[in-house]
Formats: structure tokens, C-alpha cells, sequence
């Protein structure tokens, strides 16, 4: 093909081989009755294997019961934002941001509260502070993020958990969602801060998708922390949820699969060198790129103010990239690693022709 | 355990060897790149597969195209109803009728409007017609039925079809949905009449759930036929909608399984049987009952006609059964057949003590 498409963001990463090994053993099994419906939780050995990763990972103390298996990240987000949400709720998304947010919100009949962050994409905490109502509800964390790859630093994740602690009352109150598909793709650090343990009102929503990289099976998890005010009935509204959606529940064999191999991770040298090679090409052309801690973007300026007109130029040099307004952010763009790297290295001569061209 | 339990609809025939095969050879494949986001309508060979089996199945030009592969046929009819919904519109459903239909409506904007089928559990057509308002939108069709076993007529279903073409309009046009996981759930008969042929606009929703019986992994799709008006507008929203009510696609894996065993079906004569012990005893032990052709349900008249009051008895001889008010119908219970042997066998007396101890 001569076109070099940076426009998605599908993790392209091989499967780790646990994952491999877990899925021929579950297949082995032949376990007839393993294939029927269970409860709309889920398995309890998944939820089990779930909730030992997370203790690990997150340093916090969670169990099975905590946990609610799901189709993806996106079945956790709307059943969560269902659970939650009262028509005309608002909730605070941090821009640039992952666009389907929106619709995840609506459909929870939510509204959706813009708040740019900074120019480094961290949390601007007097924006998020002007920006709560009485009807705010939750604020949207996904850190490292879709599309900047920023990750919030750990002075940033308690300063949130402060900040939402004031304003957060029994009768009205906000969660933090932590949209977490992304924490263990990592570059440069060895763990990514959470607001997790800052903040008790936080609900935990992840899958597999990224960091066993099989965005396509989704499979993912709620995760109620014990810190949940009356969390017994935010787990009943969210099981229900779970059902009556249209969900029912995430598909068993998948389950079964992430039973045995929950703290798997693919390969991350895969993607650094991805990104490095990347992110290294673009400054030295030219591009003004905060060079990305995590997650799986290049999201930098573009060199001409107006993004879609810029995007046009690199349409000409055969690139496909999304322009930064698609979220939130106009002037930048959305450049994916997540492709192979002859993708990178036989684009990387038309990124460099376009930025040329309009200097 | 000493409870016996009909409650539950939870197919538990053992899947046919097919799937077994299918699920272990693709688990062999060993193929990485099988296991990202798909385009959100499926795999091709997943989709191609199931039209093979439709063309056969109901002697209908399906293709590939025409398929999109969901998350069960949940998830296929959340995805159809937000399609064709606008708010306030109306979806006819026919009592006694599957519960779960509220909520997918009413989540589409839907308003719910029930029509009693006759005392045969067959279309009442003078009720539809006189339920048909400029509001109506579509009616679900689910036929073998969920709770009644009842498979509608080739007469039945030829008439709604001329009922509904008397009222469809272009600008306000009345699908049928055909609500089809049960079709090959059948007893008595080779083949189940369909309105699929009588009515162009008619979208076909389902799932391997019940003939494979594989409930728990989540594997549906959606058929538009040519026959449905504007089908390309029509595919094109479900295809916006599967991603961004957060299915986002049918598990690839189960995607690669049903296209290795896209007409596999499990054995019937387990039901059957089942069916034949639990029929025959109720009705000698006096039970007013339609045996049912399809599904995996007895539907019998409670002998008192408070149905609650009913099911208290049965709980203290230790049945558990749904009562009728539950599925639009009250005066009856639901006995489901998708049970051990043993439940049936050693729940019978109960069964009998209950109907002795009210007459």
C-alpha cells in the first residue's frame, strides 16, 4: 500500500505467550458446561485472577467481589456512567480526549463538561474547580491518555483527590472514573501514578486491550474499591446494568483465558522503539511534540494553526493522521504507533515533506 | 441441593463436537493479529459464514454484507432498536413476552406497547392492528416464544405480514423484528414458519446461544435483508451503534469458532426428552398446559389464578417457578425445560403435591 495510515488506534503488539498458552488450555479443557451463562458478574476465577493483579499493580486492597467482568473498557464505561449518572448529570472530561466519551456519556443521559488541560496535557486545576456544578457527578482520568500519551505526575493525582474531596458530599456526589486501558503501557517509568488511593470515590474501569493486546475479544473489568461509599449498591445497579444493556455478560471463554494469564503484559520494546523512532523523526523536522510517556500517540502541534487544513496537506504526502480537534484540542494532531514499524520508517520522509512544505 | 429449580433460562444441552472442534483449532492458529478490533461489523469469514447458513436456513439470499456480528442477540437487538427508534416511538410486543424487551426498548427511547396473543399463544390480529398508531415503529416478533413455547403459524405469519404492509409507510415505516435464537429449538416440526419472506421489512437478530448453547459467550449477530428499505442506511447506523454502545464488536475469537461452525447444533432429543417427561406429567397430574413446540419453556395455567400465589405454594414444596405477571400474562408460570434430568425426576411430586394441595 502507498498510503501511511496513523489514524488508528488498534494495539498491534503480539499477545504475550501466556496469553497463548492460556488459550489452548481453556480450549483443551472441553468443559461443556462452561460455555453457558454465569452470573452477569462474571466467573469468580476470573474476578479472582482480576483482583490479585489489581492488588499488585494498584497496591490496594482488592478481592473478587470487587470486581465485575466486562465486555472491554467501553461495556465497564457505559455500564459505570449508567450506574451513576441521573438524566442531566455532568460529567467533567479532561481535554484532548478520547472521543467516544461523549457518546458513552449521553447514552447515560449524562452531559459532557469540557476542561482543557495544560500545555503539557496535566489536570489544570483551577479550570476543573470553576468547572463543578451541583450536578457534576464524575470526572473522566485516563492517564496515560488517548491521544496525548501524557501521564499525570503523582503530585497531580492527590491534588485531584483534594480538590474533588472538597466539593464531593454524600447527597451529591462525584466519582473519579479511571479509565485505565493504558497504565502499563509505559516508557520511561516504572509505574504510572494513580488518584486511585487519593480520592476513596474512585471507580476503576480497564481491559485487557491494550496491554495483552487483544483490543478485539473485549474483554475488561469494573473495579470497586472497598473506599466506594454504599459500594454494595453501586456493584447490585452496575450487575444489573451489565444485564439489561445488552451485555449480559463478557464472554466466558475469554474469562477462562484471562483466569490464568490476569497479569500478562505484551511486549513493550515492541512500542517504545516505535515511539522513539517516531517521536526522535518528528522534532527533529520540526514538529513541536511533548514526546509521549505512555499510551500509543504522537499528539503534537501542527505547523499550521488550522489542524484539518494541515491534515489535508499530509492527505497530499499520503499520511493519514486525525486532527486534534476531533478531540477537543484543535491545532494538534493524533499520530499512532500502534502500526508497523515500515509504516514509521517509509512515512517518516512524507512527515517531514509536509512540514516543509508549510514552513 | 433440595431445591428444584425451573427457574432459570439457561440453556444447558451439551454444545454439538463441531464447536469443540472449532474452538480448539482456532485456538491452534496461533495468529497475533486476529485478536485486534475487526472492523465493528465482524470478521468476513465470520459473517460470510453465518449467510451461508441463513441462506439454507431460511431459503433467503442472504450474504455477507447483510451481517454484522453482535454481542448475542442482546446485543443485536439493542443496536436494532437504537437504529430505527426516535423517542417516544412505539414498539409492539406480544405477550406473554420476554422481560428483558422492556428495558432495550425504553433504553432506545422506545415506548413499550404489550398485545395479548389468543389463548393458543398465537398472533391476535385484531389486537395488533387496533395497537398500530402513527407512533409504531416495530414489533418483535419471537417465535419459538419465550415463555410460551409457541411457534406462530405459516397462515399467522403470512397475515401479520399483509397486516403490517397495510400500515408500513415510507416516511413511517414498521420493521419487524425477528427475535430468532430459538428457530432451531423445534420439537414436532422439521422447520419453523417465518414472516421473514411474507414482509420486506423484516431484520433477522440472533445468536448461537441456544442452538450451539453457548449462552455465556456472547456470540449474535444481525441479518438485513435486501428486501428492508434504505438497508445501506440501515446497516450503517447499527454498525455506528455497535461501537458506541460499547459493544464495539462480537468477541473475535467466538467470531473464528462460528465461522468454523456456523450451523452446528446441539442435540435436540436431550430437550426433547426433557420436555416429553415434564409435559406429560404435568398435564396427567392436571395442569391446564399448550405443549410447547419449540423453546425450552412450559408455560402451564396456574390452577388458582393468582399466580404469586401460586409460586408461594410451589416454594414450600420447594419449586421454584416465574410466575406469569412477570412475562405480561398473569394466571400461568414458567417452567423451564434447560434443566437437569434429575431437577425434572425428582421435582415432579413437588410439582403434583402443589396442584393437590389447591384443588
Amino acid at each position: 500500500d502507498n498510503v501511511f495510515d496513523f489514524s488508528l488506534g488498534n494495539p498491534n503488539a503480539t499477545p504475550p505467550d501466556a496469553f497463548f498458552r492460556a488459550l489452548r488450555a481453556a480450549a483443551e479443557e472441553h468443559q461443556p458446561a462452561l460455555h453457558r451463562y454465569m452470573p452477569n458478574v462474571g466467573f469468580d476465577e476470573a474476578r479472582a485472577a482480576v483482583a490479585r493483579f489489581l492488588r499488585t499493580e494498584y497496591d490496594a486492597p482488592f478481592e473478587a467481589a470487587d470486581v465485575i467482568m466486562t465486555s472491554g473498557a467501553a461495556g465497564g464505561m457505559n455500564v459505570t456512567l449508567r450506574a451513576i449518572c441521573n438524566p442531566g448529570d455532568e460529567v467533567l472530561i479532561l481535554a484532548p480526549f478520547f472521543p467516544e466519551y461523549r457518546f458513552y456519556v449521553e447514552q447515560a443521559g449524562g452531559r459532557v463538561v469540557l476542561v482543557q488541560t495544560d500545555s503539557d496535557f496535566q489536570p489544570d486545576f483551577a479550570k476543573i474547580e470553576a468547572a463543578i456544578t451541583e450536578r457534576t457527578r464524575a470526572i473522566i482520568i485516563n492517564s496515560p491518555n488517548n491521544p496525548t500519551g501524557a501521564i499525570y505526575s503523582e503530585a497531580n493525582c492527590r491534588e485531584l483527590g483534594a480538590l474533588l474531596a472538597r466539593h464531593d458530599r454524600p447527597e451529591r456526589p462525584i466519582y473519579i472514573l479511571l479509565d485505565d486501558p493504558y497504565r502499563r503501557i509505559i516508557y520511561d517509568v516504572d509505574t504510572c501514578p494513580t488518584p486511585l488511593r487519593h480520592y476513596p470515590r474512585t471507580i476503576l474501569i480497564s481491559s485487557y486491550s491494550k496491554d495483552v493486546s487483544i483490543a478485539g475479544e473485549r474483554i475488561g473489568y469494573i473495579a470497586v474499591p472497598h473506599s466506594v461509599p454504599q459500594r454494595e449498591k453501586v456493584l447490585a445497579a452496575m450487575t444489573m446494568l451489565n444485564r439489561t444493556l445488552g451485555f449480559v455478560n463478557a464472554s466466558a471463554f475469554m474469562q477462562r483465558v484471562i483466569a490464568r494469564c490476569a497479569d500478562a503484559r505484551c511486549d513493550l520494546d515492541f512500542y517504545r522503539q516505535n515511539r522513539d523512532l517516531l517521536c526522535n523523526a518528528l522534532v527533529s523536522y520540526g514538529y513541536d511534540l511533548k514526546v509521549p510517556g505512555g499510551a500509543l500517540y504522537a499528539f503534537p502541534k501542527t505547523p499550521i494553526a488550522d489542524d484539518a487544513e494541515f491534515i489535508a496537506v499530509l492527505v497530499k504526502h499520503r499520511v493519514l493522521a486525525v486532527p486534534g480537534r476531533g478531540f477537543g484540542r484543535p491545532g494538534y494532531m493524533r499520530i499512532s504507533f500502534c502500526v508497523d514499524r515500515k509504516t514509521i520508517e517509509r512515512g517518516l520522509p512524507a512527515l517531514k515533506a509536509a512540514i516543509d512544505e508549510v514552513r
